[in-house]
């Protein structure tokens, strides 16, 4: 993977923790977190379930036991509920399309300027890779 | 639990790696060992896919992956096939219940009494416990 440069232009979103959210974004941030957030385990859930079903062998069950645990990890990782967190979780979400910038609807301009741009440095990084 | 004090009776049995096991004897290891141990794999596997399929909720999933984390260890530190370590991994199948000395036939007294010595240990540490 690489990481792009620096860009030449100056950031012009506030700096972590400066960022204030009112009351009615953080109603509409924490819907669409918990959505994602459910829409995911139900993925992995579902997901272990068909693998379960179709195990003959136990290295296939140690598989899906490292694997799980991969991806509990990897959820944790993910969704951080902090203010200062919250471009990232949905500027990933918003790259991994599993938000859209229709569910952030009503979020003001400064946050979706700093989601869009995270998830813009990931589609980067992800050509870059 | 409670460990038993020593008994006051002399171990009469050889000591760690000094016990010889022939070729036949071997064989025999071998074969309780794999049949044990595979039995044991199968009740993991066919308890995680009953487990698996009843999962409603990620918490139920996260369960289902420590359960599973702590059975390979468990099962790691259990079947440990060295010479020197067969009388406890025969003693512990013994007092499972997961082998009878009729599998064990074969093997000479020498190694008999030492896992009988051993089943008998895990059998009096239960009781105290």
């Amino acid at each position: 993977m690489t990481i792009p440069a620096p860009s030449a232009a100056p950031v012009s979103y506030p700096k972590e923790g400066e960022m204030r959210w009112s009351k009615s974004e953080r109603a509409i941030a924490r819907k669409s977190f918990d959505r994602a957030l459910n829409q995911e385990l139900q993925e992995v859930i579902q997901q272990a379930k068909k693998t379960a079903a179709e195990i003959k062998q136990a290295s296939e069950l140690w598989e899906l036991e490292h694997h799980l645990t991969q991806r509990r990890k990897e959820i944790d990782r993910k969704y951080e509920y902090r203010g200062s967190r919250l471009r990232y979780v949905f500027g990933s979400l918003l790259h991994e399309g599993r938000l859209t910038e229709h569910d952030l609807r009503g979020l003001h301009e400064d946050k979706l300027e700093a989601i869009r741009s995270y998830a813009d440095f990931l589609a980067k990084v992800d050509v870059d890779a």
